[in-house]
């Protein structure tokens, strides 16, 4: 193990984690801030952080050195799981510095976070999970303006390391670029090395344009630059944070003129960051036949009509969607539509924005839900959960194994879009990756039920019977990267009421999730670190 | 296809299942009903029932013949899938021939079962499930006794018939020998036909000797022979009927003396049905270094030791294990060994039998019990679940895998108790199995909890928000061959609340649990039946 390169390597990641801290400073100075005053405790805690990264900088450039250059399959896979901690522990120390509180205690006084709070709120961003701790963020006493910018720009950063992961980590090997499934877009007489750069440049360009274009749509409809900012990142990033407390409904509650426009086109953009980025770069280059040829991605669309139409089908049956306001025929269903589309899209690209308390839907309603947390958005998107692809080729092996069991000479080839997938391992790593899911799944809901005492449901105002769908719910919310769940985490609840060490739990299943299981894992794993 | 042979064949099955049934006739007859009375309906139900399968014998035979008398992969696959559908349908017979009732209405009349429970019944008896949907078995008006004791008999031949079948189908290939891990008895000189017929005879005997001790047992521990025949059997078969609306936790509420004792037999026997039987086999043989050297029962028992520990644990801490009775601390312990013990083994056997309301534990009780049911017992025993086997060979592959993410050239073979499987398939195998069980369980969980309406807990005395876990939970308790499992489907509670369409899934769920899968699967999949 080349560990000079890449304690370097790291070096450079903590420089850019600083930078990216100096875009949320301003919003700490006065022309920025709504009452004109200088948001002290904001900008001395980003101030300290960014002073910290320099200097984490320094020292692990100072460890390693260049060397020779070349980043062997260990070392990429060290790269990306150690800076993705380093990341984490980074991106946690505005909030930590700068005295972010949670909630206010009986007495009113400010309850400020704790180390586990600042790690699980970092990691929620960088995953682009979009779980939160924080109870009152409209409160600028407890909440720095600031603060929250950097919540969101964690989300912005987090979507577009994902990106680039992809190209050039993550989608490599051959299996890896069967679920990609896309020739990558970049001149083809280069060296695959080239090429890969090419793409991750146009990957990260599409990826900063689409979070300007919508930042620009939401400033159209009436938001201010802040708010367009905040949710165009937790949009594209497929994150989920909020500025409000009432997450994407505020704009409704709060009488915006465009309220439903904006959810709409919070609804357009976020269907598009759960697609494929090759697709989107297909489409910009006006060649729209590829993205509808696609099988993943009409796959994906297929979900989000189908299960929206059942969505709308059981909540009339079972009125989940009225309020206390008279409605015309008409009208009842234009809503059930707005609600049922938003949060269905939302739930499955692992977004998490809500504009609806999805958590008094019928059980129908709160099922497919869950089952959709799992399903995720296209492979090569900022999407989490396993991927509609793992899905479908999961499928497809099962039925090819049930013929097996009575042909067993017959060996067909696994396809995909009427094209056999030539790779043999496909098979293997996606039933591994579906049996992986499930382990950490079940071992984690064990150690939470196990750890985590009643009294989490008591302080959540939910029934402790609810203790084991809770749980396995907030896994899934996590482990999958969508941020809310049902019941204690549902949408209008949020992650305070855990303890540190659920907190801590939850911080390494969005990490395992986002960065799909296997560089994480292997990073515990003695024989990992031993050369030879 | 060799429909021919295959209608021959289930001629036979149905002569059996009617010969069968000529065994619980006497106990309709004055000198063995309680009362001296004759017990009209239920030997008229019977009789009829016999006749039924008689004619249904003669209808099969004279459609097929002989053939040539060999039986090719799919003609076993559809001789055992198609046996096991006419098994359930004939078992069904005398529930409905005799008029046998689920409950009483509100004006005190009988509530007959209807079609759909009658398949449930039977089928939950043959696939040693225990699951039931009659709400009061002590009431002879109800349910007569000679039905009960045909209720109990089912869970004798099927637990017959899934040893006899492990041995002769289910158990080969190399996959499957590689699960049953065991070199058959048998005289080794002979050819692989005869030996497997032997072995089977082998097999049936130990069964059927293992039932008779049983007996015996607990007629000297105070039940009637009536009792004792039909505890035994669903001991034995880890079915878990009853012939008391309390289970096996009546003797100790009725005040036998040996209630105690009682209750610790049947755990003995039941880690015995739950061992693999090639092993008990060598136990009697006086070789039971082969028992203690195997992995699989290694781990087993360390799952009973280690799970009950836990359970006594957290269950002394929340005070599950309190009654109204004062008792002191020693009597606190010897009560909680005694009825977690028990549950844990009861569950993970997949028995299913009750002496204590486990639906009333802390929650990591209930949530360990849930995660059990999916272990099930040894393979080539009459435990169900995915077999503990199973369980230990994903967990290995999974180590393995996460290895491979970063070494992927070294190739290391899976190894079982220091031994390397030569089976390539084996791994393969394994997870497809997982991931099978896991579509289904997915697939059959939204379809209960869209099909089923809320009313259905509300009528159960449940709270209708628990309708998610509760289904996940019933499907899970029938799919994986238990009875009981949470909420409204608890130890205390049964299927007669569910709607007919419900009744038939649980019914297909139980079958293709117990069948493994695949045999079930193939029968509905077109090509299978294409001739070529």
């Amino acid at each position: 193990m080349n560990l000079a390169l890449v304690s370097h390597l790291l070096g450079i990641v903590a420089w850019l984690i600083g930078l990216m801290m100096v875009f949320s400073l301003p919003w700490a100075l006065p022309p920025l801030t709504p009452d004109g005053q200088f948001e002290a405790h904001g900008f001395w805690g980003l101030f300290g952080s960014i002073g910290v990264c320099g200097l984490v900088g320094v020292v692990f450039r100072s460890l390693g050195q260049r060397g020779d250059g070349v980043l062997y399959r260990k070392e990429s896979m060290a790269v990306v799981g150690l800076s993705w901690m380093l990341a984490t522990v980074l991106g946690a120390l505005p909030f930590l510095l700068s005295g972010t509180s949670l909630q206010r205690d009986e007495a009113g006084q400010p309850v400020h976070m704790g180390i586990a709070d600042c790690l699980f709120e970092s990691q929620s961003g960088f995953s682009t999970t979009g779980a939160t701790v924080l109870t009152r963020i409209e409160d600028r006493e407890l909440v720095p303006r600031s603060i929250l910018f950097w919540r969101s720009s964690t989300h912005f950063l987090g979507g577009l390391g994902i990106i680039v992961l992809f190209v050039t980590i993550l989608g490599q090997g051959s299996a890896g670029k069967a679920l990609m499934r896309a020739e990558m877009p970049g001149p083809s007489a280069d060296s695959s090395q080239t090429r890969m750069q090419h793409t991750a440049w146009i990957f990260a360009g599409l990826y900063c344009g689409l979070n300007a274009v919508l930042a620009v749509l939401l400033m159209v409809m009436g938001m201010d630059l802040f708010d367009a900012l905040c949710h165009a990142f937790g949009t594209m990033a497929t994150g989920g944070f909020s500025t409000y407390d009432t997450s994407l409904g505020h704009f409704a509650q709060a009488g915006y003129p465009y309220a439903v426009g904006i959810e709409y086109t919070v609804t357009v953009f976020m269907i598009l960051a759960g697609t494929n980025f090759a697709l989107l770069y297909s489409l910009l280059l006006f060649k729209p036949g590829k993205l509808f040829a696609d099988l993943e991605w009409r796959v994906y669309m297929a979900i989000i009509i189908g299960v929206t139409a059942l969505v709308i089908g059981f909540g009339l049956f079972h009125e989940d969607f009225h309020d206390s306001a008279q409605h015309s025929h008409w009208e009842s269903i234009a809503r059930s539509i707005r609600y049922a589309l938003f949060q269905v899209v939302s739930v499955l690209t692992t977004t998490g924005y809500g504009t609806h308390d999805f958590n008094g839907w019928n059980s129908f309603g709160r099922g497919v839900l869950f089952l959709l947390m799992f399903v995720g958005g296209c492979a090569g998107s900022t999407g989490g959960g396993l991927k509609v692809i793992r899905h479908i080729l999961f499928l497809k092996v099962m039925g090819l194994e049930i013929e097996r069991a009575y042909r067993p000479s017959v060996v067909r080839p696994l396809r995909l879009g009427g094209e056999p997938v030539e790779d043999p391992d496909l098979r293997n790593n996606v039933l591994v990756y579906f049996g992986l899911i499930l382990v950490i799944f079940v071992f984690s809901w064990m150690f939470l039920v196990t750890v985590e005492p009643d009294q989490t449901w008591i302080a959540g105002g939910q029934p402790k019977e609810n203790k084991l769908i809770d749980a396995a719910s907030s896994i899934n919310a996590t482990l999958n990267n969508i941020g809310p769940g049902l019941g204690v985490v549902g949408a209008t609840q949020n992650y305070a009421v855990f303890t540190p060490v659920a907190k801590i739990l939850f911080t390494f299943l969005m990490m395992i999730g986002r960065l799909e299981i296997f560089v994480i894992l292997v990073l515990f794993m003695p024989s990992f670190w031993r050369s030879h």
